[in-house]
Order: structure tokens, then sequence, then C-alpha cells
């Protein structure tokens, strides 16, 4: 049977993910793998273990022979891809839970793993605690998927539960979550749907084999939610959730990041809190739904894990999907049915939403349901105005 | 990267996943594999393709060089078990769905695999379509589990379902369910929770590294509930659901399969009609759930088609949580807070039921809340009584 190999590893970052990666490898036993090195950036920092751990020359890391792999955690996409490129050129094995980094870079990430012959694992990339991506390679590989979909954020599901479970506005949720480490300072790449649109990237390349970039694909987050839109989801019992939705139509691709409208036969309407989930709908395995946290240090430090326990024996991405050429294309031209919340009348028309089915106003606010199309959204400026909220009812 | 192995199958057994795998086959594009034989029964069934895909004789495929994988879909345990043995023995790789035989045998598969150098794979045995095993051994393998619990049997969710939902007794559902094809003709293994108990003892073998004999684990089954015990759960907003438990606390198992009354806080309330969930904690990941189908052709197929598909690069499970010798013992000595409708007063005594902090006596039925242990229910023949039934509350 397969022999494991004892591995000697190199960290960059030692934030949150960072530091839980390095309680979580002290507290296991199964795993014969030893941190020598952690690299961060800020020498003035106080770090909860001895100063002699750590170093801030990454060639102190990527120059060392004796580290096998590199696991990278830190926040900057552009120095995470250079310390990625670097590592595998030097021989190295690399896990990084970088997703921007990766939905960025997709098609370099996928050459420098030939040229170099070392692997790249990045099971925290996408969906916190879910093993998502493995998963996808070693479980659906076969399977003929037509959905890949879910809440892939915890930052904004977590806002959104607060919001709806106790009558809450989005700032106040907002400075909330960041209190507690759940949201970034700057929290827009969460809550505009950018961090999620990464996954779905990354999640796409693996399930349909198609590489976007993410720049191709349209994402609204909840930036601009109020309580109007909450109480108009509770009036139908629906609940309000960012989802990422990736569904085929033969050889085509629909794919977004925005605000849905669910009821409860959507297993996502249950989907609380910080948890992630993805749901997966096959011709084999018809429906299937897996749920985690999808924030935290330990959650995403056990997918880290997962994938350097994964590299003791040579473990690689084979990538079958995009191999079998099954030639799917991303498709940007479905209608959508959708609430829109507005202020000026001319907004409705700035959007060009058309067959308009409810029109209503009242002191507090106003919305119509109506249709628009995926392509309009993608490239039309009004949603940018802070005075509008757009939900998806349903795909046409 | 890995290179990917051309195979040639034997295949024993033609039913319902036989079928379906093969069928799953022919349309899956991905793998390369080929059924070269089907060794099956009955010889004047009739088939839905060629007579010439068949044989009668075991050894036409287990003597047959060419072959690589033997996959074992047949109904009988003892004989599925033999097939498995001849076919390791001849070199050949396995995999089964089998969960009885694997439950009634696992140090002796442990054993075959090791003496034959050749792995036996079987996704398909425990929780259907859901990738159970590959994610214990995979994904799990350096995580320190506590819980690992759910609904693992197709047919029973059925039925309580359509009884919850529908005001439905247990007969003529179960009827319905057998014309439907989710129960079998002798629904004994199903209803009375064997079935579960199979995949509670694979399960536990995969997160704890513990392995017990069926007959050593308490179950039971759904067999005599009667819509009394279905009102009496709507009454507290509860439903009822055999669950299969596993909890560790500290180096003790605590499991056993049962109905429980389980209310909208536990994931498993949501688990309707066929299908299956498994929901894990651990003390990294935290909670996790998945969920998908427990029955019908395809979906298990599709588990069968992820383990040929792991055999093109000689996949194998390496039981780490076993190797790493954990001294995990299971512990019996529980006391339980249970629901137990009954009939003549003194099977409340019989079962030796205590501390009764609740006892109602109607014209239609009479039931006491109250404690009892686990090693008792194990023992006691009461539960053989058609006239009472039991269903767990909580784990003291």
């Amino acid at each position: 049977m397969t022999t494991r190999k004892k591995l000697t590893l190199g960290l960059f970052g030692f934030g949150c993910v960072g530091k839980g990666l390095f309680d979580v490898l002290n507290q296991t036993t199964g795993i014969q793998a030893n941190i020598k090195k952690i690299c961060v950036k800020h020498k003035e920092k106080p770090r909860p273990i001895p100063m002699e751990n750590f170093t801030f020359d990454k060639n102190d890391l990527l120059n060392d022979d004796e580290i096998d792999i590199i696991i990278e955690l830190i926040d900057n996409a552009d120095d995470a891809f250079d310390i990625v490129t670097k590592a595998l050129q030097k021989g190295k094995a690399v896990v990084t839970a970088n997703k921007k980094m990766l939905a960025d870079h997709l098609p370099e990430i996928l050459k420098l793993q030939s040229t170099c012959n070392k692997p790249i694992l990045y099971e925290g990339a996408s969906c916190g605690s879910i093993p998502i991506i493995r998963n996808l390679e070693e479980y659906y590989d076969n399977e003929l998927l037509d959905i890949v979909e879910g809440i892939y954020n915890g930052t904004t599901n977590y806002i959104l539960s607060k919001m709806f479970n106790e009558n809450r506005t989005y700032a106040d949720v907002l400075k909330d979550a960041q209190k507690l480490g759940f949201a970034e300072s700057d929290p827009k790449l969460d809550v505009e749907g950018y961090d999620t649109k990464s996954k779905v990237v990354i999640n796409n390349f693996h399930a349909f084999g198609v590489i976007s970039h993410p720049n191709e694909l349209f994402n609204y987050g909840i930036q601009n939610i109020s309580i109007n839109d909450i109480l108009f989801a509770k009036e139908k019992n629906l609940k309000i959730r960012l989802i990422a939705s990736t569904k085929k139509f033969d050889k085509e691709l629909v794919c977004f990041v925005m605000p849905q409208f669910v009821d409860k036969n959507n297993p996502l309407y249950f989907i609380e809190d910080e948890y992630n989930a993805v749901m997966l709908q096959g011709v084999f395995t018809e429906n299937q739904l897996i749920k985690g946290k999808g924030a935290g240090a330990f959650p995403t430090a056990s997918a880290v894990l997962s994938d350097i326990s994964a590299l003791t024996y040579n473990y690689a991405y084979e990538y079958k999907k995009y191999y079998q050429n099954l030639k799917i294309t991303v498709n940007q031209d479905k209608i959508l049915k959708v609430y829109y919340r507005y202020k000026e009348e001319s907004s409705i028309e700035k959007l060009k939403i058309q067959n308009i089915d409810v029109s209503y106003k009242s002191n507090d606010y106003k919305y119509v349901i109506g249709e628009v199309s995926l392509k309009e959204l993608r490239n039309n400026k009004e949603l940018e105005n802070p005075d509008v909220f757009i939900g998806l009812l349903s795909v046409l």
C-alpha cells in the first residue's frame, strides 16, 4: 500500500488561518509534518510564539532545500502568486488558500505545475472547511454535473442571517461581524461578491473543466441591502442568500453571483450564520449537499491540513474535466426574473428592466418585479448606485 | 502526474445497482473501463441486454486473467464474501457495495488485502451516493472526530417521511415503498435497523479505527411504529428519524441505531424521503453535513463508479485511524432518555425503565418518558414485543 513521506514545511503568513494551521498541526497525531520557518511581513507585530520561528525574508524559505512544501497563507494575491511561482520553480510542492490569486491565474497555475512537475493544492481556497475540490476531482470526476451552486462566503451569510433573524440593519451587523473577526476592515471583497466569484471560477474549473477570468462573470453583492428588502422576503416566506450559481444547459454554463430569494424547498434556505454549502446535481448522483463552516481559523486550517496530508503521498490534481476537453462555454444571454428596489424612476429604464409584472410604491420604498438579461447586468453601471438593490427570483 | 490504467471488469449481480452501473459506465466518457462478463444466478430471468454478456459460473470471471477488477453487487452476504475472498486471492482488486458482508468480516477483509496485496473499495456500501468512506480516509484522516451520525437508510427515511407528511400507517407506506422498489419484499434488514448498523460498523472503522461486530451493537427499528408515535412527535414539533449515532466521549464510543425524536435545530429534521445524511463533528472542521440519495440504481452506482475510477490509479484505503492505534473502545453503559409506548403495564418494568417523569394514558395508547440504560436495551427481549415502540429523546 502507499508509503507516506515525512514533510518539512515553510509557511508564509501567520494570520488567522496560519496560526490555526500551526495549532492544528500541533494537536493532530496522524501526520508527519513539521513547520521549519514562518515568513511574515510586519516586523513590529507581536507574535504568540517565539521569534526564532519567524523570518522576514522569503528567500529563507524558498532557497531552503530542506523545505519540501510551501504553505502560502498571505492576504495579497500578487505577492502570493510570486511566492507560489518561485516555490514551484524551486521544485517545492505548494498548498495555498488564496482564492483570488488562483482565480486570476488558473492558466498559469496549470502550466507551472506541468513545467515544474510539482503539484499545487488548494482545498482551503474554496468554501472553507468543505472538501469540495477534492470531491470534484475524485468523486464527481466521472459524473455528468448539471449544477454546482451554493453559499460560498461565510461573512455575507452571517450578515444576512443576523439581519433576517434579528431585524438589524446591514451597517449594524457589518460592524459586529468586523469586531468578531468574521469581516475584514475593508469588507469589499466579501460583501460585493468578489470572494464568492473567485470560488465560482475555481469550482467551475474542477467541475466542468471551464476556465473563466473573474472579470468575465457577473457579481453583485449585499452592500446596498436594506431592511425593506428583508421585509419583502419575509412577507413571501422567503430568505435572501448570496448565491454562487453555475448551471449547465446543454454545452453552456450560466454562472453568476448575486443575492437570491430562496424558499423552504431550497436547502440553502436553512444555511445560517457563517456556514457555507455546496449543492451539486449530476446525472448519476442526482442531488447532493455538503455543508460546513466557511470561515474561521480551524475550519480553513483543516482544509489546508488535508492538502498537506495528501502531499505525503504525492497527490496532485488531475484536472480530468479540463483535459477531457468537453467544449463547454459560458453563456451570458439568459433572462433573469428579478426584484429591483430603486429610488428614481429613471433607474428602471437605465437597467433595462422589462416585462414588469409587479410595481410597488410606498413612502418607504419602491420596487418592481420584472425581467432583465444577465448580459445587461454585467455591463450596466446603474448597479453601482447605492440607492438600488437587485435580487434574483428565478432564471427564465 | 498520475497515469491512469485501462480496466477490464467482471461484474457479479445484475439487479438494481448492477444494471445501474452498466448504464452509468455507458454514459460517462472519462473512465476507461469495460465490463467483460456478468455473472448472475437465475438462468430463467429475462435480461435487458443480450445473453452473451452473462455467465452462470463464477469461475468464468475469477479465473479470467484479463479481468483486473471484480465488482461484487449481489444480495447474499455469504456468497459475496466467498467471491471477494477468491477474487483477492486471484490477485484482482475488488469493488463491493455489500455492507452486511463487510460489517460481518472487517478483520478478514483487512487481512486479505494485506496478504493478497490487492485493494478492496466499498464507497457504495455506506450511505448510497454520499462519498463518506473516501472523505473519512482522505479528508478527516487527521481530524479528531467526535461525532459521526446520521440517516443511513433510504427505505426507512422514506417510510417515516410519508407517515409524517401524509398521515399514513406504517403498513400502508411500506406496501407503497415495496411497489416503488424502495423496499425489499423482506424488509427486515432495512426497517429493523440492521442495514444501518452495518454502515455504523463500517463508518466507525474509518472514522475512529474501531472494529465492532454488528452483534455487539444495539439496533432498534421502525417496524412497530404507530400513528400515535407520529402524533406525539407532531404535538411537540418534532419528527422521528431512524438515526445511526456514534459519539466519542474521551476514549469511548457510544453507538447505536434507533428511532430518535429530532427538532428543527437538528439538520436531520430536514432530511426527507429516500435521502441520507451524515453529520460529522471534529475539533478542526467543527460541524459538517453531507446529504445525498441513499437508494436508487444511479446514486449507488455512482459511488461504485468512483471506486472503479480510483482503481485506475491503484488507490487503496490506508485505514490510518486503525493503524494509529487510538485505543478507543465501545461503551454501552450510557443512560438514555426515551419515549416508550406500551400496552401492558408490566412492559415498563420488563424493560427496566426508571426515573419516569411523564406518564400518559388514554383509550388509544399509553406511553412513559423515562430513563433506560443502553446495555439493558441491547439485551432485553421486551423490545421484540410488537405492542411497544421506543424512541430516543436524549443521551444523558
